[in-house]
């Protein structure tokens, strides 16, 4: 079975959006800059991927993951990444009150964050299982669940927002990868059990 | 001229210093792991330095700077270092409140964070200036007159104490150096002017 891998995109003070993140303002204001290693050179304009280098290698790593986990605040601040994150994966969302009918077959809502994280192992099987979005990151710290940080730091102070890291978690990491692309330093960490 | 580098070791949540930091708890709850680092390995017993590796390395670069400015609590929290941080170089201590006298001939009390910094880096000459402490570096920061991030990034989360960066202050930096020394990542920051 995979691990549960956080894949997120943080400044070197800690926060993965700006302030007054909201529907229209995904990253929150000045939180455009945490995805700039995106487009960091040159992008295939169809499927968003970097070119070349390490950014493209971990933006790759990233597509390998066979189902995706997120809280219901940052899929539909994504615009729900129009139904499909990536290869048709299947799509956990994490939401205290889930909606009738879902308007994407591979997207399922749960109510509870641990289903949601054993359903999408499940279906990943081998493969690893990404996880976005700070709500659903900070019940899977606390059940325990998570496994692994992806974290892309992004060397700017971005002042307010919302944190990776809620107050009051304490964790200890070992740091497995620590690699610079263009504009990011990516950073991997396994959770010390 | 040389730099003002900030030399810090930070947990990944960003604290420098864990919660109820004081006079007999300089670290605070939890903190003495920011300083593991340092202890990684075999240490020589006389000057706490780390015996090898990218740790020894960066122990090393430290202490070639001519001249420290820090704030007065994290002075006197490390007890002073005995009065002498290194080298018997000068230490800049800034505080409102200078005491008429000072108990070492090399340490000197600063009303002004900006005047600090211009006596240090006057007596440093062409080597660095190194800069300790939270309420230094925040003083500094919004002079705009660090030139340099020197992290010890921890790989753990404290959940609670002293943030290095202060809510609301924004700035962007560039990543000059990342490497590995045993149980934490050095890095090294450029600030963008």
């Amino acid at each position: 079975m995979g691990s549960l891998i956080v894949s997120m995109s943080m400044s070197l003070d800690g926060f993965v959006a700006g302030a007054n993140a909201g529907p229209d303002n995904g990253l929150g204001d000045g939180g455009e800059v945490l995805h700039s290693w995106l487009n960091a050179g040159n992008i295939d304009p169809t499927s968003y991927r970097p070119e070349r280098g390490v950014n493209a290698r971990i933006f790759d790593e990233m597509l390998t993951t066979g189902a995706v986990v997120v809280d219901r605040h940052t899929f539909e601040w994504a615009d729900e990444w129009g139904g499909d994150h990536h290869d048709g994966v299947p799509v956990f969302v994490v939401t205290r009150t889930p909606p009738a009918v879902s308007a994407y077959e591979i997207v399922s809502y749960v109510d509870d964050p641990v289903t949601a994280i054993d359903r999408a192992k499940a279906a990943a099987g081998e493969r690893d299982v990404m996880m976005h979005g700070v709500g659903a990151v900070r019940d899977a710290m606390r059940a325990g669940a998570v496994d692994e940080f992806s974290i892309a730091l992004v060397p700017v102070l971005l002042g307010r927002g919302r944190r990776l890291f809620d107050e009051g978690d304490t964790a200890a990491f070992e740091l497995t990868r620590a690699e610079q692309g263009e504009g990011v330093l990516h950073l991997r960490y396994r959770v010390r059990r």
